[in-house]
């Protein structure tokens, strides 16, 4: 069923194979008024691109984007925007060998199953690459924020045991690790080398803030916008796992420790991440994914082909040792998009509202 | 906005404050034939009823539920079922006070800000007691999904510090924390009675599980299930973290380690926890969430009222001192209503796919 | 499928059969603020209410409505708004009979074969009672609506071959009719008594208007504001054609007729209906429905049986002879759920949009 | 806000404007293993195609459409459709002037206001050129439900003045009117003829029929099939009515007269247009629309500028001198579209229903 949709009011419908002609996005919804062109959605395609590192895949794209509606003398119109990417490195003969099988951890088996129908070149539309029209959508939502004082923006808090602050957040697009700590990226450097001579890969955190953010958006009960966040954030492929604020963390916290106090200077911590009963509290909005490691490995692996026969899975190709990696623009697109779907659905409802108290931010 | 149905063609869409009239729930796109009475619905509606037992809020609620409509001659007729529970023990001078003051931690202050309105008698709107509605609309999805081989069953996995397994499903519905390992309950007891003495709270962690599930069911790419049920999941109260199968442990996983293995006699692991490329893969469907302490505590607190003034918050009234004690049948809810809406959305696109692969289980 | 709601920001979502125990709905995303109480709502459910002259059915319901949740001391909290009404006047002895028939021109043969179980008494779901929930929801709209200077009203513009216009406004809700013509009211009443000596029943056409509407409400391209309130108005039972402005007249109009010219000094005609490109041009937005002739008729019909054997049916029970008649008020609320859905939608997406060009209205 | 889908489970999303780089389309929920290719959608973009003969638009468009995604092999897969067609004869300068008029009767005012920003450009957004699309995803709806016996079509039944009717429906497509009676063309040739030397333009009514169509499609109360059907059938650029079956005639029908008695050998009538309680019947499904005159004429019309100053509009460049010439594709497009999504979201909900019940056709 239509599941290629995400939000509500400002909505984002994509389409594409990995090995097809292209890649688009229709956005409806968006505010007119926009200063917008493709080099603005360039610059967070370029962050999430292929290639662009010994770290990531070797697949050369350069992910052009196209604006083809919705834009016009620079600003949008408030008409559908259509957007397309058309894909040139394709290299299907690298793929047909696994036709008939089922790659371990892949979604081929369950394609296979839900659709009889499969376009098994570099997992058509399972593949990440999909994600690359995410990340488009995403830069205008971030424009948009960005105009009324929202910034998102994300790094990688752990790669495989390695776990990473920010302590420079000018660091963090220099690296291809989306790394803030300088002390660090020697470290990354090493694993991934290592990593890469075993063949295997590795799993990865990332986490993105989200600054400035009006209190007031998310929508009880069933569309809060942390159950927006992580419906978002799950969809992205690999995530295993979305926490808000300190996540897994509250499980052993007791309530004096984890409630976040408030005073006429603004909240004394920010365990909540930034939302309380599924509401943004203008507070630093916080969230964090697991990433599950690459799946496509030239170590062998046991699985069977479309006759249920056993096979043995050798996976050639080239692909990222850890999807984690190139996450974190995607993972800020989906909590841009998120944040301005809600922004609109909020104003549409409450336009009339007026709040004499005053709005508290961190002290 | 409208944020208070969940579900795209299995809807369901509910209303109620903690200390309104009553709570209601209307279920669209219910297959018709279904044999369904008020008994059926109560059965969950009594295990996550509070005042059970001394570790819950000593709260009494029948919580009796009626079938308004949708229901004719005790069967299903496919027309929009209405469910109604009136509120019986409502102690609306137990929260006269806090009219004008923000609870630290809870919705307060975002309604506040975000309506203008608020109705803060125990919470309103945001008071868990919401969830009742979820639990009589997930005793229908399960219901009908019993009768297709699918079944959905939850436990307590984590209460603060305290690490649960499974040992005996017959255990879990005799205790009051759905526990199912007799040799801890005692720890959990005492570590209750502790806590209460404390005046403090404390988190925890549910684990729901759902066997023979069909492969196919989630709609990619944004309505992966994995997606939905993380957006099910996190519009739970109090939950801040989701995970799908291993979830963060994928981090520090190695691709070797984490992929589950095929053969012809089936799944020879389950780190996905029944979900690849967002399509479930037949193997049992796991996922987790972290509900954090309750908010509402006997230690003073500090907070603001409307005018922005400092106060001093203490909540006195009938609270859990661990809301996730009650979470378990939620939780289970949330997971059925996913999986329900699912199946549905895949076979109106998927009628006519006809498969030979043999589908695989756990070996 | 889920197809019992209206709307995509202010929607209304209703239950309920003709002779269960209830009726019901569920407005979600109701401006917060809004002053409104059942007597708000029972002004309308009375407009719409049986029983109240000898032109329509005996059936004697007080549909006494209640609000159970999202209004809290007289105002609109704005979370979910639940609504009620009991069924009382339930002679179910009256319809026993035709419970393996198929009354023609009814839904009873297509909801059998649907859905395979069907509620016989007094056509269940498929009934024209379930458009008391519709009143009782516009009433809310019409509130809201009206404090921002939308004023939705009509009248029944024909009767079977008796075509009637509105002289007097205020002559309308004085007369069973909604006719605003008092030297044509003699005429009705004679032409109903004769229709009801025959047996038999006759269609109608019953035409809305709203005043003060903002320009710029519709969602292009599917969504134009014609197309919802087409789809808002063929929704209501036994409606079978619906016009925007002159209508079918367009059919043999030329473009130099047709097109509404503009002078600085406003419109200089309005033939469009108040909608140009699906959207309010800001003139009175006018619409016009064709209603069937009741199907209900004690004269005999030739059908068949759920054996697909002859029968012939002969329907007692208490009906309208022309349901056009009481279908002014819900015309009415579905063109004034259809504008607060827009209003709420539009300013979503256009909050920051500044315009100078004035707006016109009809010179 | 986001208008731009249609549908529920099969959706399509369009974007595009008149004189933008490109038209394009998302189809999503498309079942999977349908043979399409880009022939099958030329063939009814080539009937709705301009300047094919004197009475259209000369605008001179080859409307190739191209398939990006979603098709593999030849057969669809299951996933997102991504469809495209290339602007090429952009006659931008022929437009410019009325960059800051209101065209009467057209969207220029009402876009100006909702969005402040517009794309003057041929109406932009506005355009009937964006019908392209619709008919293009009608074409894969229009093929998928031949394969289940369903057969949409569609013929011009009136023009101005003109009435007609189908004596011969293989006529319909071999004259330019979509005319299905050989002895009007030369009636409808010569008012055409007239009609252009005068510089004006006129109205038409389009029938449009489906044949085949399974009994039980329509989602009660509000998604009645009628409902959608109206919904998208108004959506289409100038229409202004639309009636399902006898329309506007019942209002003067008498209910003896109107409902369809049933046999055990069929319907004996079919005054409702193959529906019944908003589901249908298995009788053929017949629905019409009423389209304005094209608003764009040589003729001089008063209207005003952005700054609300008095000018003088005359459309120049190349216009169809009655837009209902060309309709016939669009409007079964919109019904191909409508039973389609019914099919897939009816199944969804009752794959389990099974009845014994004789489905009737006519006699």
């Amino acid at each position: 069923m239509s599941g290629n949709t995400f939000g509500k009011l400002f909505t984002v419908t994509t389409f594409g194979e990995s090995h097809g002609p292209a890649l688009g996005a229709i956005i409806d919804g968006c505010p007119p008024g926009i200063e917008i062109s493709e080099a603005d959605l360039q610059i967070d395609l370029d962050r999430r691109r292929p290639g662009t590192s010994r770290h990531t895949t070797q697949r050369r794209e350069p992910d052009q984007v196209r604006i083809l509606s919705g834009v016009f003398e620079g600003r949008t119109t408030g008409t559908a925007i259509g957007l397309m990417i058309e894909n040139t490195d394709q290299r299907s003969k690298d793929y047909g060998k696994i036709k008939d099988q089922f790659r371990p951890a892949h979604a081929d088996y369950t394609y296979h199953h839900k659709y009889g129908e499969r376009d098994y070149r570099g997992g058509g539309r399972s593949s990440a690459r999909e994600t690359a029209m995410r990340v488009a959508a995403g830069a205008i939502a971030k424009k948009y924020l960005a105009s009324h004082g929202v910034q998102v923006r994300g790094y990688l808090s752990q790669l495989g045991p390695i776990e990473l602050e920010v302590k420079d957040w000018s660091l963090v697009d220099t690296n291809p690790f989306f790394c803030g700590d300088a002390d660090r990226l020697e470290e990354l450097e090493q694993y991934m080398d290592a990593l890469r001579k075993e063949g295997d890969s590795v799993g990865a955190k990332v986490t993105v803030e989200a600054t400035g953010v009006p209190v007031g958006l998310g929508e009880p009960i069933f569309d809060r916008i942390d159950a927006e966040l992580a419906h978002g954030l799950m969809s992205i492929n690999a995530v295993k796992g979305v926490e808000i604020g300190d996540g897994f963390a509250v499980v052993s916290q007791k309530g004096t420790e984890h409630r976040d106090e408030m005073t006429p200077e603004g909240f004394l911590s920010n365990h909540a991440g930034g939302i309380l009963g599924g509401i943004t509290s203008g507070q630093t909005l916080r969230a964090s994914i697991a990433l599950k490691p690459t799946s496509s490995l030239r170590l062998p692996g046991r699985s069977i082909d479309v006759n249920g026969e056993a096979v043995e899975v050798i996976t050639t190709g080239r692909h990222d040792p850890c999807v984690g990696i190139r996450a974190t623009p995607i993972a800020e697109a989906m909590v841009a998009l998120t944040l301005m779907d809600h922004l609109l659905r909020h104003r549409g409802q409450n336009a009339d509202v007026k709040v004499d108290t005053p709005v508290l931010r961190e002290v």
